[in-house]
């Protein structure tokens, strides 16, 4: 499983506060611990920390890139932002988060996503709302893959969100999760890579860890690549990697559990 | 998810301690304290700790009857062991664990199953072997089913177990699992049970617990409904418990984990 580190994000306080004084401790600190957890990209989100996000945007970008050389993922509603980002950006992996599935947006990410070489995660919402059912997200999925085509995009690169939704809304959506990620790997050949932005599951839940890690095996049982989570518990990563073993994913051996981490 | 206690098994020295000594303590609390954690039934193998395995069956589903109103799964490779304890039984809830997948044996232990009301634990064995791949086990479950028509028995009683072998031996094994779990559910309707007996996948490892909760989350997220587990590891049922949440099989509340153990 790609684990997308979750961490650098201003709505974090210690975050918000590094932004705010330009102090680049807590950044340097949370993008090294991240990498020796496992992140295999390592998300950057402004948050509300800053008037100019443009400005913050670049600044976290060119400090996490100081610290190590993890790829990073851009991640921002908004397109300035993402391409202040894109600006700084040194040739590293790179992953931009995220895209709806608006054709009029889907044709102008894809072609900045080609060009920096990133790869783009696409949500399966459009204007028209946020789908709950299994068909209009799988619609969505095709849309794009059809887009993604269209602009010459490698298909592995391209991100698939289902988005999920808070499991006091409704206990049917991580079933429907399975079965979009289990469809969405017919689409193509090769097909989509699928990504969740995980913690959302457990929003106003009494046992939010538990619940993010079984959702997250469960997923992966379905085919699910990649996941914005917090590496740096330890209990999440330690599930995903022994599901990745368990799913032949990874050469078992009594380090498993480390070996996956370097 | 239906969570058979595997404590009271001869093997476990405090069990053979008891047996050997015919001292009930440490039966009685296995037996109350697997209940609470949330057993639905409570395994019951002898092991090798009695010469006369017929006379520590007996004496040990007594024991077990006395101390809860579990239902119990009696548990041996014997016929003769299992016979011993059908007849002590006081009529509450039962499963006979196990049969191979042998036309002559299911139609010995069918007849008895149908007689005492029991469900039986079918294994996709024969004497040819333990498959290893999904076609076989599939096509000796499709015998079974169609064995437990002849017989007239309650196919939702029927318990196929596909047969768990360890992660050190054949990484393919869990993915083979899922796919055979899924294959199983459309064999009949109302289909046959699916049962595991879990631990094995984790042989030799040195990660015993992780491997197995995982595995279970996994093996659920397939479909199954079954499995023999240390229900006194908080941890895996805790586990099993968030799996049946989120695939809707209970209500969430804020304190389901310990609604399920009720």
């Amino acid at each position: 499983m790609i684990a997308v580190a979750e961490r650098i994000n201003g709505m974090f306080l210690d975050v918000k506060k590094a932004i705010q004084k330009k102090d680049p401790g807590a950044i340097v600190d949370l993008a090294q611990r991240q990498t020796e957890q496992g992140a295999k990209y390592l998300d950057i989100n402004v948050g509300t920390a800053a008037e100019d996000q443009q400005a913050a945007m670049r600044w976290l970008v060119e400090t996490v890139q100081g610290a190590c050389s993890t790829p990073i993922a851009l991640d921002s509603q908004k397109l300035s932002v993402i391409k202040a980002g894109l600006e700084v950006c040194d040739g590293r992996g790179l992953m931009i988060n995220s895209v709806s599935g608006d054709d009029e947006k889907l044709d102008v990410y894809m072609p900045l996503a080609v060009e920096h070489k990133a790869a783009l995660v696409c949500l399966t919402m459009t204007k028209e709302g946020v789908p709950q059912n299994v068909e209009t997200r799988v619609e969505i999925a095709m849309n794009i893959v059809a887009k993604a085509m269209e602009h010459g995009m490698d298909m592995p690169k391209v991100f698939i969100d289902p988005i999920v939704l808070p499991i006091t809304v409704d206990q049917k959506q991580p079933g429907f999760l399975c079965q979009v990620i289990q469809q969405l790997k017919l689409l193509s050949d090769p097909p989509p890579s699928t990504i969740v932005g995980l913690s959302n599951i457990s929003q106003g839940t009494s046992n939010r860890h538990l619940i993010n890690r079984i959702a997250l095996v469960m997923l992966q049982g379905a085919g699910l690549d990649a996941a914005i989570i917090d590496v740096l518990d330890t209990d999440i990563m330690d599930a995903a990697i022994t599901a990745d073993m368990l799913l032949d994913r990874m050469i078992y051996s009594d380090s498993y559990l480390k070996a996956a981490r370097m």
